[in-house]
């Protein structure tokens, strides 16, 4: 810590040796196990004679350019809004996803669709991996402007690992029943094969087996994990100095607007995110529907909460950019199910309310009182959305019926549809999955602490956070000055 | 008006009563009305046993959300301009957009499909909504910076209702026969079910009339509504004061690059506007197209004009953010036509060098002369474009021929198709329901104006227009503050 | 260059002039040449008994539009670097990207879809269009800055028409046999009817010969062919006097927060930017998953090399905003070949890692030791990746075997397929293709840089390089007096 040479050097070359280290074992993992699965492989594919229109790709690829635009422009942006970290935190966004959907890649890959030695690959695990970057940037936007992009590095190395167990444990482990293969990933009904889907065909026996916990839009898996695992990593990070640096924790005028970019697209593309790998046709039709509703229904809640607590009746872009969107947050475990539109209109506005008022009231406290800097607030976008995500879940399932899911109920509760289970057993299923994930969301935001505090690890001083200029190269030159006129010269030379 | 206390209170309780209310009430009428239709609704679809590739949402969804981008993004940055409305133009944007797409899935639900006692929803009304909420947004143009977000609210709560009420004269009461069951909305084929569509397999009778009058991409019901609704509106607000914060009114260099995100975000997804709900295959194929070279050629026309008029042969920002999107309005009438992609760039650069014109000529009129002040121009890119929209349908309509459009004359104008109407028929209904339009933009917009100008309502004084402080708490510190290095002090610790 | 009146007029007249002349000229040969294709037109598609969701509309379409962001909101983006030359990038990236897809239209029709004396447009000839689009732009960065919108427009005019005849000779000359009837564009199977590649149904005979030289991503044609054509022109108009506008040659903090604007919606999309034109089902399948492995690796590879290479380690934006792109690039070609996902991360992470080197090392001896002046570093993102990618190309062509690719080798490598070639043949084609368009791109671009250096063309001065004002009405106002808090007489009135 005293500025030594010696220091600086290994300031240097942590962050390079470390992405160096961490692409080259990804790749080296990659070259043994990662292969094309049967809808990507030139051979594989052309092998069976489906038509073209069939291949998954077109019925999932739209989804996933959207929630790809979600995690990289959405998240990017969104953690502009504070005056001198833009630099960072769209910079280590886009690195920290980067190398959050590789890894992810391979832990799901071995926990979830591991056959004869190798991991196969297509759409689907671009979902699921992108996914799985998203839960890495909400714990991100926990530390934001604390951590230098090593530890953040160090962070999505554990979390992933995390990450993918939980899920695995909720998708699978969570019952009583054994199976055999298994393939697939978060909740949706992507285990079956297409050619099965279309007409019921029978005959095929599915090798996946149904998921124990629903969870298609990860109100558990993504947000009610992302949150808790970045909010006690940031408890065991906390800093005790850091009102050294809070003239620069908050916003200016453009960077505001520049966070406004990351909410819109979070906002107009996350009846998507939600769809992405929930069961094709009236599936991903009805989640996209739900989702839709329940975000609008937030955006008004947040407007009137955030006027009524204002100074002066003024509305605070902090709510704007964030509260908003807690209506996708919210449905991401029910919206595949018989929510009703009226369901998600309520569901997206109590959101938006209970998301706002923590805003306001509640992150002080965290701070003050339990010791959690929470930069982003995603205990107030993320946590308790999602937690109120996984409850409604509990709610809805439990109300399932025959009479309401038609021969729907096989693709949304497979389980209830089969007579394996009662709706009450689905829904405290659904219970246990929450708690499940807390469990590990806390323990292992816990680890990942202990984690980033090793003393060898570059770490921004207390009164450097918030600052892009510890970690990149800022141009020099003040706006004004820049955006002055032509000098007289130069005016003098125009022809 | 004298600042006592209980207007500040006042003030304070005005938004947030008014959207809990709004959002409240349509919380209510959606539990009564509002149901899945039968492609998202899970027993009715498996019920039916269709293929899952067959779900309308794979046909849809992607121009949805193209259009959901136009509305949300698009209208959002292209007002931010403004340099000292930022908040406002993007907050407002999405306050509005939420409130209006849920009223207009009940308003247009009503209207056209409500069978026994419900309103379906799914991927159509979405886009229908969104339509409509596009019609809002415009009318927010045209009073851009000189309104509050109550008065907003109640502008959109009337004009939702009676945007729904023209779209439904046009479609369905211009003509002479009338029909059993009605279903769907703007234009489109997508009254037919996908199973008649595909193959062109008879029996099913068709639930839903074909609409009197064409108006797929919304020259007519969107563009000439949204933007003489709103015109009438302001002239009805007329400020003779507004000089007062004339100094407001310009851009500065980042918020002029910020409205440009809005204007190539319209540009680029404006051909998926107009395809998003004409006849599948061929249809939404051609409508894409002609928008394409549309925009590409009003894009030449502005920059051409632009350069032309401005001072000393430079362009104005202005028109290059607005005039080059007049090609995408001017076909929305007519892009589902044979226009021939000549036709598309004939039509396209005209409206590009009209509307160009308009900015540099009439507004000022329209302004001395007219009493209209237009802060954002929608008369130059929604009011003329929409008219000479409209005057190109009636043209191309006029000219359609059986040899022209083939079988495909069934999927455009199903009245002449099936001999109930002439070419020139068509035309002069198309025209037809301009006038229709036109009449029910001015009185609407009058109605709005009176509506606005109650005294109680929270409307900013004339020295405050423009001004985002007086909605929103702004970040109070300049940004070249902000933008400064590390202090020395904190230099020095840096390691 | 006198200043003179005459001078003045001559400046304000040129591009109006240029644009109306261009504009009017494609309009007439639109009018002469262009028709629906029988996906398009509304009796040719009736005529044949498709099902609507056969249209191509629909597998092409939303890949279009990611490409059509890339373009638009990407390129014109990611050079808004500048700190004064914002509104020029952005807006005449509008300006060239408009012209250049009709006129490409045209170009590519004749060469490749011209018959019966007319050229048959839809969903692919858009792609096409918007492709050779990206090229100009990639030769514009490279004389970003230096040239007035009259020198770009004459530098598309000449660029698309040898863009087209590059891709031409690669597709269809390079090879031996000689076909009769041709059709289609950038080498993808896209040539072949939709009935045809589905079900593998015979009968039918191809219509499009195969093309000789694979490049569905454009390493070659679209990013070698785009670099160098755009270096090449740069050195011509060499400007030693160039220091004179050096202080306004760098980013502000703002700018460069848009710049990544630019830089993440290129990113995100890139996958279906190389996926666009390639074979329907695996084949657009596999190559969006390669762009995605390898853009995902050359970000983590740019970020390492940027701290290893920079100041005190910190990160350089420069490299942020571009290196992490040239994954896309580099498996433009081989992409939809059976790549490997292990193939992709590692030329991906090759990629990044020597286009971040380009611009630490190499560009400032491209400008002191070659005097090529390179704005945006385009030798660094295209042309070293684009090279290296059509190595790639080279090598995965030459592992081509029957058992990697089973009956996918048809629609990738069809000459192979069907017998007529070797893998080695292919590969040595596939290089050979690399030097033509080196050749194409070399030539070309000198004589663009004869034609830009006319004497009476617009050409800003060297002291007035990268500066806005010089083409465009800025707005006169410092951003911090605008962003200052209300005035105090204001604040009084306030209720």
């Amino acid at each position: 810590m005293a500025g030594s040479p010696s220091r600086a050097a290994g300031r240097r070359l942590q962050l390079p040796l470390l992405c160096l280290f961490l692409q080259g074992a990804t790749a080296v993992l990659f070259a043994v196990f990662v292969r094309y699965n049967h809808k990507t492989d030139a051979a594989l594919w052309h092998r069976s004679n489906h038509s073209n229109a069939d291949n998954e790709f077109y019925f999932r690829y739209p989804s996933f350019q959207d929630v790809h635009a979600m995690v990289f422009v959405g998240f990017g942006f969104l953690m502009v809004f504070l005056q001198r970290y833009g630099f960072s935190s769209v910079g280590f966004t886009f690195l920290l996803a980067a190398f959050a959907l590789q890894w992810s890649t391979l832990v799901q890959g071995f926990l979830h669709s591991f056959h004869g030695g190798h991991i196969h690959v297509g759409v689907e695990s671009m979902i699921n991996a992108d996914f799985c970057a998203g839960a890495v940037l909400i714990s991100f936007g926990a530390v934001l402007g604390k951590t230098g992009p090593t530890q953040l590095l160090l962070m999505a190395l554990l979390e992933v690992v995390l990450f993918g167990i939980n899920e695995f444990v909720l998708l699978h482990l969570l019952g009583v029943r054994v199976w055999g293969g298994m393939e697939s990933g978060v909740g949706g009904g992507q285990g079956q094969p297409l050619s099965q889907e279309r007409g019921g065909g029978g005959g095929v026996l599915p090798l996946t087996p149904p998921p124990q916990v629903r969870d298609a839009g990860g109100s558990m898996t993504i947000h009610t994990f992302g949150a808790y695992f970045g909010l006690v990593l940031s408890r065991v990070l906390y800093r005790p100095q850091l009102e050294k640096s809070k003239h620069r924790q908050g916003s200016v005028y453009h960077s505001d607007l520049f966070a406004m970019i990351g909410t819109i697209f979070l906002w107009i593309f996350w009846p998507s995110f939600n769809a992405a790998l929930t069961a094709l046709g009236a599936g991903q039709h009805r989640t996209a529907l739900n989702t839709y509703y329940s975000l609008a229904a937030s955006t008004l809640g947040t407007f009137a909460l955030s006027a009524l607590v204002g100074e002066d009746g003024r509305l605070d872009m902090v709510h704007i950019q964030n509260a908003a969107l807690a209506g996708g947050v919210v449905v991401g475990t029910s919206s595949e199910m018989m929510l009703t539109p009226f369901g998600a209109l309520a569901a997206g506005f109590l959101a938006g309310t209970v998301s706002t008022l923590g805003y306001k009231f509640f992150t002080p406290i965290l701070e003050s009182k339990f010791k959690v800097q929470d930069t982003c607030g995603v205990h107030n976008l993320h946590g308790m959305p999602g937690v109120l995500g996984a409850l409604l879940g509990v709610l809805v399932a439990g109300l399932a019926t025959h009479e309401a899911y038609g021969d729907g109920l096989e693709s949304v509760f497979p389980l209830i549809a089969e007579g394996q289970r009662s709706a009450t057993s689905q829904a405290m299923h659904q219970l246990f999955g929450l708690f499940v994930t807390l469990m590990f969301a806390s323990v292992g935001g816990g680890l990942g602490g202990l984690l980033l505090k090793l003393p060898f690890l570059d770490s921004p001083p207390d009164s450097q956070h918030y600052e892009d200029q510890v970690h990149w190269q800022v141009p020099g030159e003040h706006e004004d000055k820049a955006q002055r006129p032509l000098r007289v010269e130069e005016a003098d030379t125009q022809a």
